[in-house]
């Protein structure tokens, strides 16, 4: 299944000069749907890993689907204030200024073996972030799957050595 | 598998008074996440439906994996001005103050049949918003599953006559 026929072109979204990708059309499409949770599950078939995380709130639809068929829990990262029990937080910089993202400070165990699912690699920063908290809590973030990379902001540079996947590149 | 164990009651929060449900721990364990998204779904098993609607950014956390299993596809109703291509509107009152949530003009086709499926029913604001949105397009809410449903603030009595079903009753 071509899934690069279910995302939308819109041009100057959300600023003039951006063409954003719009993945509303890939969603509702059931076949597009189950294929792209599938083929994001199969890159993680021979990965040894306990957890998903999914950074709020595109992170949250495909994170819980993959984790589901993979027989895994589920950690959402989310917006500042949003999680209700003890939270550690880490901040990252944007084009103009800067977001905050947090983990419930008991979401990882020490030692626990963490995926990273999003449905955009651009920049890389709220991965590198994502990263950032699940290492203060003693995790090891062991592979990042995507539904996009848009290669030419070279996101990957600033995540390391962690095995990377991604189903479409732009 | 008693799913009530599975959520962490957090005094005041994010109001002193209030008694919040926090989902966390069900979500990062593999079986009740497992459990959950399967019981919703066995709320679907004899319902007529075309797609399911999730509202941001809950609603993407169970909306999405009951889709992928009902091999139905996704619509995210998302917060203002996050939707990229032309969008629907609808607002509605909180305790104080109010909120708006969006549709893409497209999500959904006229006579689709649509479930709606949240983590929470409270006082169902949202859910109505999303009911009107879908009605605008000339769609047909059938069924609305939550998680969790607070009986005490008796949101089912502004939904109408479309069938409403919750795991977890507080």
């Amino acid at each position: 299944m071509d899934l690069y026929k279910l995302i939308r072109d819109i041009p100057d979204y959300p600023h003039e000069g951006i063409l954003f990708r719009d993945i509303t059309p890939l969603l509702k499409d059931a076949k597009g749907l189950e294929c792209a949770i599938n083929q994001m599950s199969d890159e993680l078939s021979d990965v040894d890993f306990d957890i998903v995380i999914g950074p709020e709130s595109r992170g949250f639809i495909f994170g819980v689907p993959v984790a589901y068929k993979m027989h895994k829990g589920f950690v959402p990262a989310r917006k500042p204030n949003k999680l209700p029990f003890d939270r550690i937080s880490q901040s990252y910089d944007l084009e103009y200024g800067s977001n905050t993202i947090e983990l419930h400070a008991d979401a990882i165990a020490k030692g626990q073996k963490v995926v990273i699912v999003d449905d955009l690699l651009a920049t890389g920063g709220t991965t590198k972030a994502t990263i950032e908290l699940v290492e203060k809590l003693g995790g090891e973030v062991v592979k990042i799957v995507y539904l996009i990379e848009l290669e030419g902001l070279d996101g990957r540079k600033i995540l390391g050595n962690i095995p990377v996947s991604s189903l479409l590149k732009y």
